[in-house]
């Protein structure tokens, strides 16, 4: 479609490559730039850039950063004997957006799974059993997602810390405050029920 | 939310200001271009900027384009007596699509609205009557959308139209090909019924 000219096919092209973005909707959106002032194209030309140049992984916890040590490390306040791992540095900033947890984290940046071929070496594992022995190190919060994945990651990973005499805990799954029991799905249900307390 | 670092939420930012992009997903879009190699983030960067630098309006129709004309107008085998009037650039490519409309377009960058306040004045009005004494036009075909403001738009351009000797037309509405009528709203399902047609 060469119905416009070059550079906007080039921008739409740019932008439907991106997850989640369609044909329709990068076009939607490479007019709308367009028609936008010259600075915010630049600044988000530029915010680009700069995001890709000057991420790297923290040296503590493996979570994004432009500096050594990302916020959460640096920050004097935090329990840095509790460390919470998670997935993706997603999964922290969720866990973060709650505001009430204290301790730090650690990012593995991927799953044990069998099924996609990736194993115990494909993650950050390594750098946590690191951290684990160097520091004085209370308690592991495992925050895996409750998938075959994340379980099956969760349990590697208890096998590898309760050895080394440190505390190693799971988050809760089951019903999602709010939700409607209707809704839910199967598993979740029987995993609430499995977790039942007594009141 | 400072989890990661400036130039992760820089991005981030940036990227919820597009329209249909919310926090989340410019969140997801951001982590995803970080991740991607130096050439593809530059390739969108530039790509930006270009689209934003090169892009103009077409002398002839008002289409976006790098050039002083537009492809379709600068193409000798349309037939650049018949006009096809658009709302905007992106009805132009939609019909473009088809590839099967062999005239040329008029975009009008909006319609009549009352209600938004935009008159005759805010779309590229004078320019098509401009063409259409200048060249020898045979028809005007209005295509603008099948909405109060599109209709409005379509009943004005027609009274100025037709005076000038022109043969002016307005797209059919109706209901949609492959359309299932009991998803289809009131006022279409009327329209089709005024527009039937003798078998």
């Amino acid at each position: 479609m060469d119905t416009y000219n070059s550079s906007i096919n080039k921008l739409t092209d740019e932008l439907s490559r991106l997850p989640g973005i369609g044909q329709h909707t990068a076009q939607r959106l490479a007019f709308y730039l367009i028609s936008q002032p010259r600075e915010r194209v630049q600044s988000l030309s530029e915010a680009l850039i700069n995001a890709r140049d000057n991420v790297r992984y923290c040296r503590e916890c493996m979570n994004l950063t432009d500096s050594e040590q990302c916020p959460v490390c640096s920050d004097g306040k935090r329990d840095h004997s509790i460390i919470m791992v998670v997935e993706n540095p997603r999964d922290l900033a969720a866990y973060e957006r709650t505001g009430r947890y204290r301790g730090v984290y650690h990012v593995l940046h991927g799953t044990i799974s069998p099924m996609m071929g990736t194993g115990p070496s494909d993650i950050r594992l390594k750098e946590l059993m690191e951290r684990i022995s160097r520091e004085d190190i209370a308690e592991v919060i495992i925050a895996t997602n409750s998938s075959l994945e994340g379980e099956t990651t969760a349990m590697y990973i208890s096998r590898l810390v309760k050895p080394a005499g440190v505390r190693c805990t799971r988050i809760a799954s089951g019903v999602p405050v709010g939700g409607d029991l209707e809704n839910i799905d199967e598993v979740t249900l029987l995993r609430a029920l499995e977790g039942r307390k007594e009141l």
